[in-house]
């Protein structure tokens, strides 16, 4: 693959580097009411991979923002967690702020910036990142944190568990063999749209893969969940589509496995190109085995559709934009 | 148009009839920690677009879940309210039995069918809807009853608001003309995909609209949110994408006004269909006025792509399959 690769092979790294350097926070449970875990795009993505994964484990509601504002309830029993891999993220610093304001709970996980500055100034807890990446390509260390934060909160110790997903992990060039035969099942509709069909558990990490995509492989890319798509979406679906559909199925539920079967069998009579992820279990090994399988397979397909992975130009434009105002 | 119109044309009076029939419901706010709302499709849509609309005005977390299950989290200091139009949709009442064994406290919207059983066997508060329409075409009660429960936790009475909005609705010809000349935007393009790019504030109303297109002109149809969508989705595009784009801004944040004007700006280069709806102010009426002209589009954009908005074939044979396993 010509770009970004040798920035994705440091995923296995960045989880070694959080595990060595996470210190327990020492936050009570039980004096907490809600957790918000604030951040934009490859930032914010981990806190919404680990709310699929805690939630029938951790018995506090979690709710993403990706937005300038806290919603209303949060406050002093508020665990208010902010990722911002440059420490630079309007829209993260304006909720921190908020948070500050309001007196919740803070945590901070950053590579440094004015997030960092403020942290260290209110005597916040910072985890801190290495420095260097694309935001999108440094998503090992903010996930490994975020997880070990939360089984912190639940009082379980993972590092073993999280210790062997660095060493799963470490075979880029298995991912890179495996994706690369991924990838021909849309060789001849390459640049079409890519719908990710998922269930609850798995829907952070199908957001991931869309946003990998449109930032990858500069294409568009949407997800939809099961069972909510079954009562709308599928009536999309009466003639062939101009998709490239991807199923990632947690197999927690019998009867949304029925309704991943009906979605497959129709869209099977279109002849569009599909495939399904294997999914062995609903292990922190598995989650964590197939972010990585999906963030090569954005890889696999920018290269194919000849797209600059390593540039992100419309972002700097808006960047640019948003300084002159 | 063709089909379906005779439907949406009771809005007005379906909001009048959750008016005229709401009771209070009595529950203490200070006793609850968190919300949760359940159901699917048309029915599940309610509590998207009133979580939007609290999100700054009530002080506990509200999550949506269009599932089987409920997360861990929900227990006796949990407000859970399901909404099933048939009264019959499983996952609905999977989602019931669970909070009844978790002790929640129960409040239910629907026709009939077996949630009512169910709720009226548990002495659970019921608010009734009329039935005999498609579920989609029945959001005015349903909706109407979710904003007055949330309005009743807050202490606060807007009957007088919501009769004002049974009247502003009640002109459909002027929503049939006003959506008859947006719909012209995309009339080259009327089998694209579509597009509608949202602040949080209007996801709900957004979502709605993409599961309208959906059911009644059997096309695609995304979501895209802003901030959020400024870190990944607009490196799609770098070409003309074959989308039809709707901007939807509640205009509450400075800053996400700059990021809209971005997003125009940058496809407006590419000449495709897109349009701005008007919002004149974030007051409930708007809110369903909008929603109300979203419906419109959705049957106008039907009717030109030749679609039988009343018929939904896949989700029958879904059910057939479904009932058979």
């Amino acid at each position: 693959m010509k770009y970004i690769s040798q920035e994705l092979k440091q995923f296995s790294k960045q989880i070694k580097f959080a595990v060595d350097n996470y210190k327990p926070h020492g936050i009570d449970k039980s004096k907490l009411s809600n957790i918000v875990i604030c951040g934009m795009g490859g930032s914010g993505i981990a806190g919404r991979i680990a709310k699929g994964y805690f939630n029938d484990k951790l018995d506090l509601p979690v709710e993403i923002v990706n937005d300038y504002v806290l919603p209303r309830y949060t406050g002093p029993k508020t665990l208010a967690i902010f990722c911002s891999y440059s420490g630079n993220t309007e829209e993260t610093i304006a909720a921190y702020k908020i948070a500050q304001e309001k007196g919740c709970q803070i945590i901070v996980i950053t590579c440094g910036g004015e997030i960092e500055k403020l942290a260290q100034h209110n005597e916040h807890l910072i985890y801190k990142v290495e420095s260097g990446l694309q935001p999108r390509m440094a998503l090992g260390s903010p996930l490994t944190y975020l997880f070990l934060i939360f089984f912190d909160l639940l009082g379980q110790y993972k590092n073993a568990d999280l210790q062997k997903i660095v060493d799963f992990v470490v075979n880029s060039d298995d991912y890179v063999l495996q994706t690369g035969e991924m990838v021909n099942k849309y060789i001849s509709t390459i640049k079409n749209k890519y719908v990710i069909i998922t269930d609850s558990f798995f829907e952070g990490v199908a957001t991931r893969f869309a946003q990998q995509i449109q930032e990858n492989a500069k294409l568009e890319a949407f997800v939809h969940v099961l069972p909510e798509a079954n009562h709308n979406a599928i009536e999309s679906y009466y003639s062939k589509p101009g998709t490239n559909f991807i199923f990632l199925n947690s197999r927690n539920n019998h009867r949304t496995n029925l309704r991943f079967a009906f979605v497959k069998e129709l869209l099977t009579k279109f002849d569009v190109p599909m495939m399904e992820l294997l999914v062995k279990d609903n292990s922190l090994n598995t989650l964590f085995h197939i972010i990585y399988q999906l963030d090569w397979l954005s890889l696999q397909v920018a290269d194919k559709a000849d797209a600059v992975s390593n540039q992100i130009p419309n972002i700097n434009s808006l960047k640019e934009f948003l300084s002159k105002q």
